[in-house]
């Protein structure tokens, strides 16, 4: 019983590794001569795996829309470039992304209203317990998800913050429309690691693929925080851009 | 032949499946309570795998200094913090660490002169060909090592670069012997990524570690650019903090 759970886990490992080595192969522009990912044939034989294995691993990379099987012709290299996003003391996320994208799309997951806990209320600089709104959004470029967020926002003055966020798709217009013209970055944290199951779904990542966390917190014109964010990018879409 | 070459590759993925979901659980904070790995034993049912396989995913985050086995207690989480690396329009990494680590080690790999390439002349704002000092460099905390990377300096300005930084093991003290007493971060952009051979053998990481990678451009006060960097940051090890 536990040696068929192992073996099964073994196979998913295999094609992990073999679609890492791809995704890094394509990261690092080892194919962009030729723009197309070697036949399955040369995979299989560089990496020393049938090309069932190959097949798998290419299968994951072209539902993440990092390649795209071309009839007759072999594998793609559809999406090598990352959006680049700017974080800045004015980071916005629509106008960010300016023209890499034609279309961005941003979908309201779920809302709720909950009391603010240690890192939260610190962050936000209210007293444990506080009411906040917290959305859970996912952002998206051309209808790729570019990245997920948990948002929080203090209740009192951003009562509608749901509402207005599902109509207007957008926090900045949604703190305007509370009558919060003007706010700025105040601290962005950074980490990378692999991406949790609900990432990955949420993402429409295959398993071994990694997200960048931001924790940032935006406050208004006179210091008073207004947002705490937890942000997850996929790294693989989404390079971040620094301007200090 | 094949078929052996496969299994071997298929072990190697198992334990690196394991250890990555071990050093996920670690950093979401699943094991803080006790601050100990549970038993080899409860990770193998948890994980379906025998516990050779989990012994072997252990080590491995033991070699990186994330775990350690402790005689007759088990597995102690060593490293859940990373240390937190400032980008700002000053950075300056041993400032930047500041009290966190005790000891910053820095080492010169390697250097040479080489002309300088399409997107680091772009970078460096000189002609392609220009004359540029390289340096390879890697950086540690206490032992640790955070990150390592690859610099370019115009020849012309900085051309004792590699001795002084061998002698002093600081770039600001290098730029400050050659007569450049400020300068200031005018890019970053930030991508993370599986980290290739050579980065997990200078980072002394285990297969499935991921880096954050940053290009960089300094300029001295006038704007003129100074330095081109390529630094890859160990992600387990290291946050970076963001200063806008």
């Amino acid at each position: 019983m536990v040696a068929k759970v192992v073996e099964r886990q073994m196979g998913v490992a295999l094609w992990r590794q073999i679609a890492d080595r791809i995704r890094l192969a394509i990261s690092n522009g080892d194919y962009d001569a030729t723009g197309m990912v070697p036949p399955e044939t040369a995979l299989a034989a560089e990496f020393g795996v049938n090309r069932h294995t190959v097949r798998s691993a290419l299968a994951a990379l072209a539902e993440e829309g990092l390649v795209r099987a071309v009839q007759g012709r072999g594998t793609m290299i559809e999406r090598k470039d990352r959006v680049s996003y700017p974080i800045s003391r004015r980071t916005r996320f629509s106008q960010g992304l300016g023209r890499q994208v034609r279309e961005i799309g941003t979908e309201l997951l779920g809302h709720a209203q909950v009391p603010a806990s240690g890192e939260i209320a610190t962050a936000l600089g209210v007293p444990p317990g506080t009411p906040l709104i917290e959305l859970s959004t996912v952002s998206s470029g051309d209808g790729r998800p570019l990245s997920t967020a948990v948002s929080y926002y203090p209740a009192e003055r951003f009562a509608r913050m749901a509402e207005e966020y599902a109509q207007l798709g957008s926090v900045t217009k949604a703190f305007a429309a509370h009558g919060l013209d003007d706010y700025v970055r105040v601290s962005t944290e950074i980490v990378a690691r692999h991406a949790e199951a609900e990432e990955l779904s949420l993402l429409k990542l295959s398993p071994g693929a990694i997200v960048m966390e931001t924790q940032s917190v935006n406050a208004d014109l006179e210091g008073r925080p207004v947002e705490y964010s937890r942000t997850r990018f996929a790294a693989d879409r989404v390079k971040l851009r620094i301007e200090t």
